[in-house]
């Protein structure tokens, strides 16, 4: 089981996508999950985060709470089932986008986010989590240069991409055997690299 | 802002009414709250609880974090604004029912239980909660005598309701002025002298 992370326009997709690829060609069963995953229960969260936020009441705390309940459901419902099999999950963020997202850029406290989200996997930890990192300027142009219409987080200011950058760089400093930093700010391929290499120490 | 606890046959309901009526005859507005208390958020999680409990797919850690995101929602939604009102708000169960439902009856570790109650309701805690106490053994035929369909918590055997009962009494031992216990195994109005009692003086 391993996490990808980082802020928007760093990549992630494309690098799931080429690891996902590389590792079937060796042979292995690859399942990528990106929350709330296709759980019954995560979808109607989805659709009540969703929902509410057009009405723009629902209060921080909710989200969150709301964002792990969906997590504790994957968790155990899907994750830990495909592990068991020998399937290699690779997921599209995890706990680390809370505490990044709504504790260091958000600013709710982050001991009440760690313990919400050790709660909400129970001890299911990746093995491995990239963290793809570049320069918050150019992942804020990379973004704006797609032309296409922006989500709500693309849509925020160059200084909240530098929250999230910064904190998902403590959160490395803070947990360097699970949690590397790799330089997204290379071509796609030599990204792909430099990520598998990590990968395959870690499942070999 | 009061809150009421106790197991299933206590009296909670009839207890709650007789407050209700004493405060309104002194001129106090009050306003009796029921989690997850008529807010469009709280309403649609509680839908979701309700749905997936048809399923018995929903994880015990998934359904916790859902009682807490209504929590939080209609704490910031709704008591908060009553209180700057200066409503008496009344609580039917609130944060000790999880604790001793989800805590200390069906075992989920206490630790995380009160961090994910203490972020939920952010600060806003019932300036007293009285707890309903009876012999477990006396509710419990309470209930079963009613003749009337039980739910899933009536329909727990008397070994349950011991161990809720011993929860509350835990925690009312560790936090003594904010929780406080009334035998509840006396005549209704009786117990609403003792509750009255109780109420007076923190309202005072």
């Amino acid at each position: 089981m391993l996490s990808f992370e980082g802020s928007e326009g760093c990549g992630k997709s494309t690098q799931i996508r080429l690891l996902k690829e590389r590792l079937e060609n060796e042979g292995r069963e690859v399942v990528v999950l990106r929350e709330p995953g296709g759980t019954e229960i995560g979808e109607s969260i989805r659709h009540l985060l969703q929902h509410a936020k057009e009405g723009h009441s629902m209060t921080p705390e909710t989200e969150l709470l709301l964002f792990a309940a969906s997590r504790a459901q994957i968790v155990r419902e899907k994750i830990r089932p495909l592990v068991e099999r020998g399937v290699v999950v690779i997921l599209d963020r995890f706990l680390d986008s809370t505490t990044v997202y709504q504790g260091h850029a958000r600013g709710l406290p982050l001991d009440a986010v760690n313990a919400i989200n050790r709660f909400a996997i129970g001890g299911t930890l990746p093995r491995l989590t990239l963290v793809l990192d570049m320069d918050t300027t150019l992942a804020w142009q990379r973004i704006h240069a797609t032309g296409r219409e922006l989500d709500r987080m693309e849509n925020q200011p160059p200084a909240f991409f530098e929250k999230v950058r910064q904190g998902y760089l403590a959160l490395a400093a803070a947990e360097p055997d699970r949690i590397q930093v790799i330089d997204a700010s290379a071509a796609p391929e030599a990204v792909h690299e430099a990520v598998w290499e990590k990968v395959a120490a870690r499942l070999a």
